[in-house]
Formats: C-alpha cells, structure tokens, sequence
C-alpha cells in the first residue's frame, strides 16, 4: 500500500483551504519536501497564502530555521482554484476550512469523490472529531483528524485523533508523516470534543473568564501571570513535570499537599473530579517511570537551568528590539 | 513612614522558612542590595540552603544573568536558626513555611512578636489567603500574602493579595518592593482561594488528570501537548492574547467561534459559568484598548517571529547540550 511509506517518501500533499493554516501547513510540507498543491475557490485567498507563505519562508531562513533556501522551498508548492486538482494526485489531504461543521461535511465528500482511493484524509478541526464530520463518507476507514497549533510550522505538537472507524494503520502512517516532517505528533487515544490541546486550552480559559468576570483580575493581568509565571515553566516542561518538580516528594507529594486546595477551587466551578489515591498513584507511577525519584534533585537544578536560559533569551530578544528600534529611528 | 521607601531604599529583609522558596527568596532580596537574614530552626536546613544559594548564584552569573560578582550578594546574606533574630530589625518579612494552616497561624503570631511595627508580613502561601493564616493578629493591617511562583529569582510574577483588612498602603508598598527587585508583581484584586496563578494551574490540572483517568493521553504525552504546543504560546503572550492572535476578528470572535464548544466541554465538568456577550464584550473591550484591530495583523506576524526566535533558542539549547555531553564523554 503505497500510503504506508508517506513517512520517508516524497509525496504529494493537498491542502484545501489557504487561509492562515492551510497556507502554514504548505511550508511544513513543502519543507519537508513534498510537493504542495494548496486550493480555495476564492482567487484573493490564494494570494495571500502565496504572499504569506513567501514572507514566513524568508524569515524562517533569518532566523535558521530552513534548511535549503526558501525559494526552492516555496518552489515546491502550487495554488489552484479547483477542489479535484488539489486533490486528485495527493497522497496526503490536509483539510483547512473553517471550524462548521455543517461546512465541512459535504466538504469531505466531495474531497473523498475526488481523492485517490489509497489518500489519506485529515481534518485540521480544532475541536470536532472525525466521527462527526467525516462518519458519513464511504471509505471513513482511511479518514481522522490532525489538529496542529497555530501556526503549525512553528508550533511542534500534532494531535492525531482517529475515530473508531479509522484504521489503525492509517493513524500510524499520518503520526510517522508527520514525524518525517518534522513534527512532534500525539496520538490521542479516545476521540473526544476537543482533543487534549483545546480540553486544557478551554479549562484553562474558562477559569480566566471566570477571574475576569469576578474582578479578581483584569485580561492583562491574567496574561502576564500566565507569560511571566506558568507559561515559561509549561513551555519547556508541561503541566504534571512542573508540579512533580514543584514539591519535594514529587507528584505524589503534590497532589497530597495541593490536591484539597484545587478541589475545592473545582467545586466552586461545578467540578467534582477527585484526584482519587487510585488515580494519583497511576499518574505517580508514569512519571516516576520517566524520572526515578533519585534523579528528582538533579532534574529541577535542570530545571533552573533551563529557567536562567530563558530568562537570557528573553533580554538578548528585547536588546535586539531596543536595538533595531533604535538603529530605525537612527535612519 | 519608614516603609513607604522600602521600593527605593537598602533594607533588610527577614524570611522565616529557608526551603527552597526561602533560599530562593534570599537571592532575589540580595541581588537587588536588601540584607538578608534567612531563619531556620533546622541546621541541616540552613546549611543546604547556603549551598543552593551559593551554587544559584554562580549559576546565575554564568548566565549573564547577575549584576554583581556573586560572592557580593551571597555576602549580604546571614543564616540563623532564631526567629526573633530575623524579624527584629527587618522592615519587609517573608514567610517561607510550608502550606498548612495549623503551622503558618501561630508562626504569624511570633513572628508579629518580634517584627518591629512598621515592618510588612508577607506570606508566600500558594493557596491560603492571608485571611485565613493572618486574621487573628493584632496588626493584621501591614499583614499580605506575596506569592511567588518557584523559584522566585527565576519567575518573575508575584501576586500581591491584600486581606481586606489590609492597608492598601502596604499593598502598594510590597509591590514597589519587588518590582524595585526586578520582579513583576501582579495586584490581585479580590482575595480568593488560589488566587490567580493557581486558580488557572488548578484549572488545567484538572482537567489533565481527568484526561488521563478517562486514558484520552498519558501523563507524558499531556506534558508533551502542552510543551510542545500551548505553553510555547503562553510562555510571551498570555492566554486572552493567544486566542486573540488566533481568530481573524480577535477575542470577540474567538469567543462566537470556539465558546460554543469550550461551554459544552466545560459541561461535561459540571461547569457552567457561559461566556456571555456582556462578558465577552468587557473582555474584547480591554483587550482591543491594548491592541487596536488595526494592528491585529502587525502583531500576529510578532507572534510568529517571537516563536521563531523560541525555537531556535531551543534548538541552540539542545547543540549546546549535545556539545557539552560529547565533551564530557570525550574527557
């Protein structure tokens, strides 16, 4: 099955849709040296997309981050306005339309009428699974979704999320072309609303239109204990290593020590989730699998490390900013 | 008043606790000129937090990161295992102990025993507001929780949560303290449980344990989606700011597109606190008074060179540990 080698051949990819993600995924892509052939019905669109993708190409060179020149690169990827030439020769279809569900099912059908019967398709959908958009199409089996960040050359993580009729295989084959390009895909085990990246995203922002509707905090100041607090240790570390290094003893020791306390912030929500002994000692036993208790000490010096190298790329940054500024205003 | 110049003038600084977050206190204190007296009644206890503080500060230095030769700050610090000792003559104090009720209440009683009157008591507690560990004291008026993130010289944020008993004065005051010291605190305008940094960690615990009860991702693939994805954007930019710079139109429509689905999954919680369009608009409304919809365009294109930059700090990070590892192997 030629699908089964996407990972490490050159292929062809379709994206439908060029709007901010489907013209982002043409640069992974095509970085990865696929072919790239990006489709929208509307002519404006299209433009864009070319004009953006060349624009981000060349930074992508400033700052190091491509490895041939982002002409050869750009050289790669095609736009048309028709859906089947997108589609017809791709062995790969991203899809890129808006999040509607009642836009993107007869979408599906019509890329599925067009696509080659060994293509794989994937949904860029944010938070609606395959089961609902694409469990009408006949051959479902090789369909799923693949949710990247925004932008997705810039942002590693890909969830893969197959819905119960996809095969397994084809699941596998979208993580390793991924993988291939570069990529840090998560296969996510259960198809829910919302995947794991948008689940954490929404809780995290309920909680903060919460704290801004209660005048507890206004919008700058949520982002800014976010930016200078929990976001600079979840950018390198995540949710349940920051913890696990948060308190002597490790994650068990934490969720012992703050798990009353997050409890009854849940119930003030609605929310009666309990860490139960069960539950942390599963979760303890992962991490610990990970990190031996013995190495705890050395990784949040680790930690700290880390830390200091972000804090110092965070002022050479705004050096650079103060610098340029100045050498503009200087002109 | 004495203290209304602690932003501006050397002063000492008692911290009552020398764990990780006292010893990491003492060098934020010290690095911006205070004297320090960190108290401990364990020996063993004084004695590795010298060590952390010491090794910390090389650290530091290595990383560009300290102003002074690190012996100059470690200098102005002094270890001592009596209480009274460190809080008569200081004029901001920090408690340092661990989170439980039943041990900061009567520490708060002797510690304002000692303290001299016009000095500020600061609690680092993560979860416990000062009205619940400070109430009982006499002069609970100059009584505040100051809580840091971990370790403090590392993360900037400090949320400033005045009691309502609290003099606003002194609120003001601790935080021109430690914005004097580099860090930047944050003024929590209602004093809740968790306060803000914790009501959003809690929130997006949460609902990471609940993924992984429910076997949608295991621990690490969680920490994965999270590094890899949503904490790199959080990292410079906040929450409320990402999905602004995430949807054509901003926040308001952000909110139209995605609110939808964030309430049912919020449901699914027992949450239900909707994203009304009163809401929605106060948000949108502050948000676009810090950045224009004119300029939505600009700053998505900064959002997109600041990862940029972001990786390829991380990629740098990782030659470097390559190197260093090769090096030592090769020694």
């Amino acid at each position: 099955m030629p699908v089964a080698e996407a990972s490490v051949r050159k292929r062809t990819a379709g994206i439908v849709g060029a709007g901010s993600i489907g013209s982002a995924f043409a640069i992974v892509f095509a970085a990865a040296g696929h072919r790239v052939v990006v489709q929208d019905p509307a002519a404006a669109s299209l433009e864009n997309a070319r004009t953006r993708v060349s624009t981000s190409l060349q930074e992508l060179k400033q700052f190091d981050l491509l490895d041939e020149p982002a002409e050869d690169v750009a050289g790669r990827i095609a736009y048309v306005a028709d859906l089947s030439q997108a589609v017809h020769e791709a062995d790969f279809i991203q899809e890129c339309a808006p999040e509607r569900l009642e836009l993107k099912q007869p979408l599906f059908t019509e890329i599925e009428r067009h696509a080659k019967p060994d293509a794989i398709i994937a949904s860029s959908a944010s938070a609606i699974p395959a089961s609902r958009s694409m469990g009408h199409l006949d051959t479902r089996h090789r369909c799923l979704v693949c949710h990247p960040g925004n932008p997705p050359y810039l942002i590693p993580v890909i969830e893969i999320v197959p819905a119960p009729f996809t095969d397994p295989n084809v699941a596998e084959q979208a993580q390793r072309f991924f993988a291939a390009a570069g990529m840090s895909p998560i296969m996510v085990r259960k198809e829910i609303e919302g995947f794991v990246f948008n689940r954490l995203q929404g809780a995290l922002l309920r909680e903060a239109y919460c704290l801004f509707r209660d005048g507890v905090a206004s919008i700058e100041e949520i982002d800014s204990i976010v930016r200078d607090g929990l976001g600079m240790r979840w950018s390198f570390m995540g949710p349940f290593e920051t913890v696990d290094l948060n308190t002597q003893g490790g994650l068990a020791s934490h969720a012992q020590k703050m798990g009353p306390a997050y409890a009854r912030m849940g119930k003030e929500r609605g929310q009666d989730d309990p860490w139960t002994s069960d539950l942390v000692e599963r979760a303890t036993a992962e991490r610990r699998s990970s990190l031996a208790i013995e190495d705890w000490q050395k990784r949040t010096e680790w930690r700290d490390r880390q830390l200091m190298a972000l804090l110092r790329h965070r002022r050479r940054l705004a050096v650079n900013q103060n610098n340029s500024t100045t050498a503009q205003a200087a002109k």
